[in-house]
């Protein structure tokens, strides 16, 4: 028997002492005795539910769950009893047999992300390539020596190039952002996330040598300021990068080359900031770099006085610019799941927590967003993150689905089943809430841009960008990607943002409008359940759903075809027949699951 | 393309620094490159590999694994790469896109469990019932009062009663146990399991009085001493229940009724003992009982004097039994997952750890085995347990495949895909090394025995019974099953072992004895690595490979049939067809996977 069962989380319902749940199961279904299973002290729990309502297409079934009092998070699952089988659901969906436990629904009783999060827009920016707004704060030709070498002072319409890298400059800085502020509000954009701005001799600015102050090039404090008050009067939101897992060789706690007179780690044993870093013995050149680069020095966690520095003390780096004047909305923490105590990560868990705490008691709204490549469940439990930047359950899956090369470089061919299943398997296996502030995006700083690895084709793109403001979680936009700009690998995918309209994709930045729009104006889209419609060879289709609404995305990535979408799994009886064009996706909305009035976009 | 990669934990190529793995891959695929896929410190290494030889029908790659050092485990999976395509191999088999990280193969470099367990055949008894070898020590009728009713003393003929249960007393013993020595050793066994023999006012001894005793009805600690010096001359094995989540409420630490001089924790607030258990106030009656169990109040392992008197005490209970003359050779947990601070499993993992170092510290070859119903791939990484009671992983799967119920006697209807994709989601989250050692039953005291719960079907009993003796992981017999013997819910499954011969299934111990003496003989069941070959409908087929040796099971639960078993996976090229009767299962050997040579048992 064909059927579709549905549970979402209703956070409202939580008090202290339990949660009420409700599924939402077809009336064809007779059902004996339903069950909230769960699993309270690592024991069995089989709760019992009650039928509260009916119609002629669904039957509502009630329970109470008790949160487990061992676990940070509460799994939960359901059984069904009909005369002569059971079946179950979990986040995987239903099955005739007992789910595995990762399947279970989660649910953390302590912890809810901020519901601001779920209705922004974010926009990347990396901030040397977006906009110059003030020529007096370049860095010039030949100015210093990073690395060795003389930096270099490019025109804005160059590109950049791979062997000049970190030392190359264009003159991006804050007074630039807060200038395009009118342009970031008419594409749609709420919130920005930018890529280091702390003093650094380079220009992606990840390695640090003043934590305390905005690079001068991008206009010092004072230029960090402005920007803060002018989002604020627009009521726009702003996230920074915490790069706290190493620092440049040149930050005083370090000092390679004897710049300061305080004696860094690299000068002597008997530094203030020694324990700060890691030495293999008493040799200063014994100490550890990230991926053994030598530039960037790890931080050793394991030493009180930086664990002070960085987050514990009153004017500690975390805290100081979530506080006024600068009161930043929240931290994209860089490569955190690397950082720990000696020169890995051993109990990275234990400073992922604190981060999260120390963000919490400055703000109890902050957003704490994690750099993850790969699955990151185990940090966004609600105990530490509340997103990842979402490679692995996002933009590597549909990136893979659509341009058939993997970050690699690497050919791989999945279907729009194994892109179901692959997106599933993410999702699933962190709690509803935490879900929907997973932070998605095509492209970054750090991997070709999403057109250039799709051969510049826009139909394709397009299919991408409806995934992106359509699918569970947060979207997040590279700077230039809606106006159509390429860029290969790092540093190709960090060109300047070209201001001269008349080089823009016109019609791609209006598909950008109208899905931001789209995004904006519909909580489904925000907070609604997926349910995945129909996965096979080209075409991707899934619902979001929320009471009794529900909007439907179809993605064809393939030939102009005609499917029939199965929105009975909605409730809906209708038979509806779909002409897809080639290379296409199409979004419509179902405004009342019960009467079947369809509206489409 | 449809291949087969195979890949199995090869711990004798460890060496301090890096594991050599290999894995061998069918001829036809023409690999351009291949790598060794980890994530040491959370972070991708692709490590590559080298062809280090091939035939006609395989390709060999090896490479080398470096252990990750911020994490017990150790994941890591592979990466093939063609000139347009890339596949992986995890546990889970083969995929053309990333497999997710549960399915990953898991090495612990700290830890492999003690080779012997593999190569066992457990016996579990429970003591009571097994069998009576003197007579003199039984509980005599109305000798004393057990929760507030006089105890019963049975004749071995009768059957137990539910009114009754761990009141009724029916003499079996220690002595009984040793006498039978001859009859196990005919059967096959190896080692014993015994069920808790401390002392204790009930049947089933689950409610402790004295942790350092054996009970006089099973003739106190001179007869567990001559059971264990028979033992270690047949070179037996034996591992004992340790039941210290809760005791008796007669136990002196909490004395409920003033049997002691000493005043237990109810009697007193100031009781020594009165931490070692939970009051919600001052009222004596707030205790809590394990399950609200008020005969069995749970112990708060928060209190130092009480975790000292169970493992840390160099006379700890767990470590006494461990020492001549009794030197068992391991313990397993009663409901170790319910076992922490408080009322509740706060921290367990604190003390499931401890009990192991314990454990560790006594014999660094002890057996250390965890009761779970559920999944307890989070106690068996390494450093907590060596086994769980296999009801997830093997029991529960193969009894409602051959049933058609669940533990809970709701029906439940799975098919041998069902049951394939079952047993490999248990399997794969756990270390290869693990796998081995996990505890396989096919029954015990807590649920209906087998034979009944399939109705006493002699041959669908057979099916589990070769599957026991065949599937990965060590094999243990319920007391009795061997014989026929049959007995539904607690208590009905603890009825005595009927010694007339003339009452046994013959045929059925003959069936027992050649699986046992197939799995004593042949290396390949006890620590092959396992290859799924057919999974549909009624018919589930499996093969275990060592090296070049190969043992196929096929079970079928449905009617007679013909099927053409996919050898071809194993490198063997022969077709094989195979006619299986109605409800039967078949074994046979492949001696050499390169040569096609089959041997048919």
């Amino acid at each position: 028997m064909m059927f579709y069962a549905f549970h979402a989380q209703t956070v409202d319902l939580f008090d202290a002492e339990s949660l009420t749940v409700k599924v939402k199961l077809p009336i064809g279904l007779s059902l004996e005795s339903a069950f909230i299973r769960s699993e309270s002290d690592n024991e069995e729990h089989l709760s019992p539910m009650q039928l509260v309502s009916k119609d002629d297409i669904w039957q509502i079934w009630q329970g109470l769950l008790k949160p487990d009092t061992a676990h940070e998070i509460t799994l939960y699952s359901f059984k069904f009893l009909t005369t002569n089988n059971q079946y179950w659901l979990s986040e995987a969906g239903l099955s005739h047999y007992f789910p595995e436990r990762d399947t279970h629904f989660r649910f953390n009783p302590r912890y809810q992300p901020a519901t601001w999060v779920y209705s922004q827009v974010f926009y990347q920016i990396f901030p040397e390539r977006f906009c110059d707004g003030d020529p007096g704060n370049n860095v010039k030709e030949a100015d210093y020596l990073y690395q060795g070498k003389p930096v270099v002072a490019k025109t804005w319409a160059e590109l950049p190039d791979r062997k000049q890298g970190p030392r190359e400059f264009y003159g991006g800085d804050l007074e630039g952002i807060r200038q395009r502020l009118d342009y970031l509000q008419d594409l749609g954009v709420t919130a920005l996330y930018l890529n280091p701005i702390f003093t650094s001799p380079s220009s992606h600015k990840y390695d640090t040598i003043d934590y305390d102050h905005v690079d001068p090039h991008f206009g010092g404090d004072e230029a960090f300021i402005a920007l803060c008050n002018d989002l604020r009067n627009r009521k726009m939101r702003i996230i920074l990068d915490a790069v706290v897992n190493h620092t440049s060789e040149r930050h005083p706690w370090f000092d390679r080359y004897g710049d300061y007179e305080t004696l860094g780690a690299y000068q002597s044993k008997e530094s203030a900031t020694r324990g700060f870093y890691i030495f293999e013995n008493d040799n200063p050149e014994s100490y550890v770099g990230w991926y053994n680069v030598k530039t960037l020095p790890v931080l050793d966690f394991s030493d009180p006085e930086l664990q002070a520095r960085v987050y514990k003390n009153n004017n500690a780096i975390l805290r100081k610019w979530m506080r006024a004047p600068y009161s930043i909305d929240g931290w994209r923490f860089d490569v955190i799941h690397m950082l720990g105590e000696g020169r890995g990560a051993k109990n990275n868990h234990v400073y992922a927590k604190a981060f999260c705490q120390t963000l919490r008691e400055e703000n109890p709204e902050a957003y704490m967003l994690g750099e993850h490549f790969f699955e990151a469940s185990k940090w966004l439990q609600g105990d530490q993150e509340d997103g990842a930047m979402n490679y692995y359950g996002f933009t590597r899956p549909l990136r893979e689905f659509l341009s058939g090369v993997d970050f690699r470089g690497h050919p791989v061919t999945i279907d729009a089943a194994d892109l179901d299943y692959l997106l599933q398997r993410a999702r699933i296996k962190i709690p509803f809430a935490l879900q929907l502030s997973q932070f998605n995006l095509l492209g970054s700083h750090d991997v070709a841009r999403v057109l250039t690895v799709l051969n510049g084709d826009i139909a394709l793109l397009k299919i991408a960008i409806t995934a992106l403001f359509t699918y569970t979680g947060v979207p997040c936009i590279y700077y230039g990607d809606e106006i159509g700009l390429e860029g290969g690998e790092d540093p190709d995918c960090r060109r300047t943002f070209p201001w001269d309209e008349k080089v823009w994709n016109h019609d791609l930045r209006q598909h950008y409008q109208w899905l931001i729009q789209l995004r904006k104006r519909e909580k489904v889209l925000q907070e609604g359940a997926f349910l995945s419609l129909y996965a096979k060879d080209d075409i991707y289709a899934y619902a979001r759903v929320l009471e009794n609404e529900a909007i439907v995305t179809i993605l064809n990535r393939g030939r102009e075809s005609t499917i029939e979408l199965p929105i009975w799994k909605l409730g809906v009886t209708d038979e509806f027949k779909l002409e897809l064009k080639e290379k296409s996706s199409r979004v419509f909305k179902i405004n009342n699951l019960n009467s079947r009035i369809l509206e489409c976009f």
